[in-house]
């Protein structure tokens, strides 16, 4: 039976590490192409992620603002972070939804899988919707913008925009984040009803 | 008058080349918190990218299959390619649809601008609706799949996709690529006249 990577599939012939950092490591391998030749690939090794959705009960989105250094931006996003070894997409969502937001989510569904930059990273997003959101109680009720930092390296501020907001504002170009786009229009997808 | 990035921007104190290859280079910057703490981040450095949404007049997508050897798959997605230098994003996405498809955009729409990972990343992709497509003399028709390889490094084949059941594979995670998640919805909603 044929396979689907049937004439496409790249063998590595030589893998070599190239940077080892803290989040970060990235190798260069050596392919051989399916006509015979060979051709280099620099790739960015990440640990994999996941990014929430949550909608509140009455149909607001909680987002998070902050600063992204490697853009020099304020962005505004869906709440996200890195899987952490051994820990499940699902535990981790729970745990970041918390720790940027203040919430439980007390329904966690699946919208996908993203590839971040599949040309040149292994990078995969676990996006999820979550709903029946249970406040924790010494964090922040997300009434407005409210500053909020978890993590001491990191410096989020919470904001609450209804979801059907969010979705112009990611037509309109004013949600830039790949997967918050990704995210919140499958979100919107689902919750129309649709396939 | 407050600026947007007030109390969240991070100053860089120190910033150190990690690696430079031939499309990707990456940097260690020491930044300076707005509390007063320090912290290092790991920067990908890429030229850019633009993708694009070509749509034909029967309402067909025109996508490409290809290995993805830092996934160690083959996905489907719709055209992109790298910015060359001083190249602009629309001649950008009318040289790649021309290469991956064999199609020139006689209308070309700006959807958006994403950031790919903007935790860290510096990467943005300019993502096009392309619609009034010109076949260009020598290249395969998208009757079906056909093995198409404009550069002798990439492996391309073309897939022909009714855009509403794209928008299907992507709520069902069957396309999995981000930008293309974002660029086919993003369509979706402009061609539903949506905001």
């Amino acid at each position: 039976m044929a396979s689907d990577t049937d004439g496409f599939e790249e063998l590595t012939l030589h893998s070599e590490p190239a940077f080892s950092g803290n989040l970060l490591r990235l190798r260069i391998d050596t392919v051989r192409l399916p006509d015979g030749g060979k051709a280099t690939r620099e790739i960015v090794q990440h640990p994999g992620a996941v990014a929430i959705v949550p909608v509140t009960a009455d149909g607001q989105l909680l987002m998070v603002r902050q600063w992204r250094h490697p853009v020099a931006k304020v962005t505004l996003e869906i709440p996200a972070g890195t899987l952490t070894p051994g820990e499940s997409p699902e535990r981790c969502a729970q745990r970041e939804l918390v720790e940027e937001v203040g919430y439980f989510p007390g329904q966690l569904d699946k919208l996908t899988t993203v590839l971040v930059s599949p040309g040149y990273s292994d990078e995969t997003i676990h996006i999820f919707m979550a709903r029946q959101l249970q406040h924790q109680g010494r964090q922040p009720h997300p009434q407005a913008d409210v500053s909020w930092a978890p993590d001491p390296d990191e410096n989020v501020h919470l904001a609450t925009v209804p979801l059907r907001k969010a979705v112009a504002l990611c037509t309109q170009g004013a949600i830039a984040d790949a997967k918050s786009v990704a995210g919140i229009l499958l979100a919107w997808e689902r919750l129309q009803g649709r396939p």
